[in-house]
């Protein structure tokens, strides 16, 4: 049997990942291929409790470096329950955000360094990447707009001001040019569907040839 | 104004280390000494939902190498709102293990090594390390002994084997060897009013001077 695939979505708040991650996997499983979604942080029992901790809004004082650390410890647990098990199973797993994620908003947000956090993430995932990821290519403020409007409550993390997206989005540019194989772009700004058909094209190519017959 | 001093208590489990922490830290600050008690994981309110995951006895999943990571996540918080503010504040900090119980537990307990955990814990403090670090030294069946006569409800850590025991008295033992300057060993099998006399008398020699007048 042949492993499924790992394939993240990436991209600023407000880049519409969770939707477009969800719908691209819901037309695939209709179409028969194995597929699953499933999201960071949490995923599972024991990294969603990590999860409630890192965007409680009522933890302020949440220092970066704590921060980071329970992002890696989401992520560790995660890949353990449910990545490994699903791909060596044949089935893709679509995952929303992975370490991409760290690199941009603790190491560039958050100012502590990518080296530094990279680190800590090859602790937690050693060595084991996405063979593919779609990023969905947003400028940090027009992200910003959208959660605005689209979003009753806001976690910790959307609560930060501009000034941090800003650093999320120069390290997602990083991130885009350090791992240039591994990075697929698609245009965000552009009507949800016609994101979600491209990004759905793109997954499907990977993919094909997986499909249950 | 003189910094306080950074005094963490080690040792293995049934070991007495909350016992004779507190009863160090009462009859010293009875004495007019600043001194403040505080333990690993936890001590603040962000660490402290970090332990709630950690030692929840339902959380059978979890990889060690995620535990590790959670605890250098709470060892960080602790350190930033609650260790350094007092030291600044020339009160003397008592904590209730500190990155020696990851040395020894995931680092060797787990299996992990001692230089991978190190190094994550190095990202979380930083390099900041405990002045003196008061060892009671109990071997591991002697220390479970006692815990399964005094315990009530045994958190996910207590519920180990053995074998998962011993290895973490074969971490501190090499902990013990690489820090020679830092270790204070003082005999944990005595009767506990000798320990907490003998741990008393170890860090009041460390702070004397800096009691209030």
């Amino acid at each position: 049997m042949t492993n499924g695939k790992f394939i993240t979505f990436e991209g600023p708040d407000g880049s519409g990942k969770t939707t477009v991650s969800k719908a691209v996997t819901k037309r695939l499983q209709e179409e028969g291929y194995k597929v699953i979604y499933t999201r960071e942080p949490g995923g599972s029992a024991i990294a969603e409790q990590i999860r409630s901790v890192i965007l409680d809004p009522k933890n302020t004082l949440m220092d970066g470096r704590c921060e980071a650390l329970l992002y890696a410890a989401s992520r560790r647990q995660h890949l353990i329950e449910i990545v490994l098990p699903s791909i060596e199973e044949g089935i893709t797993v679509i995952s929303d955000r992975f370490i991409d994620s760290s690199l941009a908003y603790q190491g560039c947000g958050r100012g502590i360094g990518m080296d530094e956090v990279f680190a800590i993430n090859q602790f937690a995932i050693e060595s084991y990447m996405p063979d593919k990821t779609i990023y969905l290519d947003i400028d940090a403020q027009t992200g910003l707009d959208r959660i605005a409007k689209g979003r009753d409550v806001l976690d910790r993390l959307d609560q930060e001001d501009i000034s941090f997206h800003n650093a999320v989005f120069e390290g997602y540019q990083k991130v885009i040019d350090k791992y240039q194989d591994r990075m697929i772009l698609v245009d965000a700004t552009k009507d949800v569907d016609d994101v979600i058909e491209r990004a759905y094209q793109e997954v499907k190519g990977l993919i094909d040839g997986t499909r249950e017959s």
